[in-house]
């Protein structure tokens, strides 16, 4: 990472360089698509192990549904087309020819009806629950699928808006609104606890306003979690559909009645943007932290070799110190260590594995042999003032209490992001400028954000408007590059004047600026 | 099932008929494109799970890339537009927009270069590929993306062929045609073995013919099993891709000496059409059985139910008999068992778990919480004559030898196959017109193969024609709907004379009929 890009002096571009410097993901020469590369597809395949346990324990079942939704079933409902029809990438033909010299779209195999890559699968899914619902014995039915999908968006930035990324996407129908309601929140829990567990990054839960809502739900809930910079990151969201979909694709079911009645739908997801969060809530001037539950590697064996007869004799000290600890446990998951052999210089590794993020570094020399001991850093504590931090322990200490160490690492990096939060949610704003001169003018461009100052969120009541009186607010808001993330499940008991309207206030909610 | 439905009577109805009593998966509104429902979905994971152990074992590293592929990387490496342009799906635009009250794609909208919806990803890997490889030291370069893939096929089978699949595709590079070469043979053997121990199903590994290689690869190897109507399934492929690859895409290193050498690569890759072949390996006229390894739940509790008092104590029983199969062990991992307490007639549900091919079902009543027992069917072993055979052990007994009982399942079903496959594989043919009468004249359609007989496949010398002699073989044998399915790598000392030729056999080739 070039050593003057920190994240105070330019956190856009700090971002970039820690992916790069960690190696985990690019951009690819498809406009809009990345190459996640194996360290971070590595941490996407234990986020998911996690995340897909907790789906399953909740009991759902994982599916696959087709990547392609023929056009008209977008188009049947209407705030969904409203929502999407904007970004989707679309399949016209089935076939290249070579025509005049040239490859191209074979114009005898366009297809009568075109393709949309999925944006989401309401939509398909909803199609194939008509077809499995037949009585309420069928209910709750409880799906989820992880899969990619394609939003077409203008401006990208890694992991935090892709056109193509990876998802899970939760979708369940119900006999009740009820039912369907407790299902909503019992995964946006299911959510914040994963957060907070697997990602060590701690967020706030609550409803969504009216004009944030995903097209054609009912009601919208998020988690958001607060980035280094102060910005909000919406990392992950559930649904209540009430019967918009099932009404606009005939989901029915038949009630212990006998009636014909409408399922109640919802739906939720988290994707690769989470990985996005974990750089952005844990990474440090020297590069990624990863919370140990996250790491591909969480403690890394740097050998010291000088071309020496006692290079041998660190090595086999090295192997053994590794199969012990695999043998170990940490986090409720068999230790994940490795020894670097790579023809690189032990100095160049150790900065290597820094800037990856792995929790635990240990360099071990002759020494180190001859003592029987292992000397480790901590990536959550890596230096003291200027200077590079090691612990020499014995090893058969280090082996005792390395699920310990883990924890802690763990359990530093969750804390030091929840005190950020905490202090960083600003509250006793009475009216609308004095929000606006907290966040002050908003920068013109992404280029700009560089220097922009750490602000947080602040938490103010409002008496929740609607139609044209929030859209009022949302371009009040919106000029300041500011939005309402949302109103937290978690509200006292009674409420001041509602910061935009001056009438009684009916909840409080978060603003801040957002990714 | 329809009862008179037979592998014999007819084996594609009873495919078919296979995967909807089992609830595998279904078609879709989307052509070509498959649902895959959670029975068909958990047994993916499975064989997924197992095979990504073995991929990371031959230290192969995780990677994403994107689902799109420009137009004008496909048309780089000649012969793979050849293979592969017939049936692609094309995105042209990435907008819709309502225009006269319809929604359409925004002609405004329109992309400058279309995008390939990946149909393989030689193309877009190479690319990352020429990007990452800078010297020797970055060599070999081993990496495998689960994916989905789309080929637009006019004719589809549920797993078989279907317009998108999940898959993996592996893609390395080597510093030397002997590395890449070794690591082609190595995949190839990690899939052999992988068959056998995880599906139970047996192959023949071998080399394709120069006719039947993968669009732009110097060699290409293949398993092949055999169903049970005789006919062969490619269940994966290895693919040697000497440099082509590499030069159409400069894919080049420094080598040792300080010169700029071409990378050899390779790619190899598996299916959800391993689980058709499961389906068709191991099924049988009650419906599908699965290998204990594949089996999302191994043993299934179905309570007897009788609304009587008694009938808590037989729940109480199946809980904590569940618990405990759950705690122990089987082929390596935990055993998945469950209780079915589904509001469904037991008869019922014992028939729903025969049809789904769980290895194990426990039928337990009053009578075996007495008695302290276990009342079992084998799911392999499920008839003496045409009654239910089911046997009754005391419980602790059950407990312990579950590990066994489940190892016997997946050997019996494994050693089933194994026969089969070994006794139809036909030698002694000396000429063309000998195979021809043994395997007599084509069906016209699929409809027709209801009540083919079985053939098995004949091995059989040749010369290894190439060029236009090899088209006119391959011709000859398409007229009877036959195909070289590969040279075993298994061959003898000496040969018989080339039954197409009649020149000097260098090798032995396996001919049949194929999916």
């Amino acid at each position: 990472m070039a050593e003057n890009v920190t994240r105070e002096s330019n956190f856009p571009e700090w971002y970039q360089n820690v992916i790069r410097d960690a190696d985990l993901a690019e951009t690819s020469p498809v406009r809009g698509c990345m190459v996640i590369k194996p360290w971070g597809y590595g941490i996407w395949e234990l986020l998911q192990q996690a995340l897909d346990g907790r789906i399953k324990d909740t009991g759902h079942e994982n599916c696959y549904f087709p990547l392609f939704i023929p056009l008209s079933f977008i188009a049947k409902e209407a705030e969904h087309v409203e929502g999407f029809a904007k970004e989707m990438a679309v399949v016209t033909h089935h076939r290249l020819k070579t025509i005049d010299g040239k490859l191209q779209p074979d114009p005898e195999a366009e297809l009568l009806e075109p393709l949309i890559v999925r944006p989401t699968s309401e939509t398909i899914i909803g199609d194939a629950f008509q077809r499995w619902i037949k009585s309420y014995r069928d209910l709750p039915l409880l799906t989820n699928q992880w899969a990619n999908v394609v939003r077409w968006e203008m401006r990208t930035r890694l992991f935090l808006r892709t056109a193509e990324f990876l998802w899970q996407e939760g979708h369940t129908a119900h006999a009740t609104a009820d039912e369907a309601r407790e299902e909503t929140m019992r995964m946006l829990e299911v959510y914040r606890d994963f957060a907070e567990h697997t990602l060590a990054m701690p967020v706030i839960a609550g409803e969504k306003p009216e004009n944030e809502r995903f097209p054609g739900a009912v009601s919208t809930y998020s988690i958001e979690a607060m980035m280094q910079d102060g910005k909000a990151l919406q990392a992950g969201t559930s649904h209540y559909l009430g019967t918009h979909f099932a009404e606009a694709q005939n989901i029915r079911f038949q009630n212990e009645a006998g009636e014909m009645a409408l399922c109640h739908t919802t739906s939720w997801g988290v994707s690769t943007r989470l990985i996005g969060g974990v750089i952005m809530t844990h990474g440090d001037d020297d590069g990624l932290r990863l919370p140990p539950t996250l790491a591909p590697r969480q403690v890394v064996i740097v050998p010291i070799l000088r071309d020496k007869p006692e290079d041998s004799d660190v090595l086999a000290y090295c192997d053994a110190l590794v199969t012990e600890l695999n043998g170990a446990q940490a986090l409720g998951a068999p230790v994940r260590a490795i020894v670097d052999k790579k023809p690189l210089r032990s100095a160049d590794k150790r900065w290597n594995w820094v800037r990856r993020g792995a929790p635990v570094i240990a360099e071990i020399g002759p020494r180190d042999v001859t003592n029987g001991q292992v000397t480790y850093m901590r990536r959550d504590a890596l230096k003291d003032g200027p200077k590079l931090k090691s612990t020499g322990i014995p090893r058969a200490d280090f082996i005792a209490n390395i699920g310990t160490l883990l924890s802690e690492i763990q359990d530093t990096l969750y804390r030091a992001a929840k005190e950020r939060l905490e202090a960083n949610i600003i509250g006793g704003y009475t009216n609308f400028e004095q929000i606006a001169e907290y966040f002050g003018p908003s920068s013109e461009s992404e280029e700009d954000e560089a220097g922009a100052a750490f602000k947080g969120w602040v938490r103010v009541p409002w008496s929740r408007p609607t139609g044209a009186d929030l859209d009022a607010v949302g371009e009040r808001l919106r000029a300041l590059k500011l939005t309402i993330r949302n109103a937290p499940l978690d509200q006292p008991a009674s409420f001041g004047a509602c910061v935009f309207t001056g009438k009684p206030g009916i909840e409080e909610i978060l603003i801040g600026r957002a990714y």
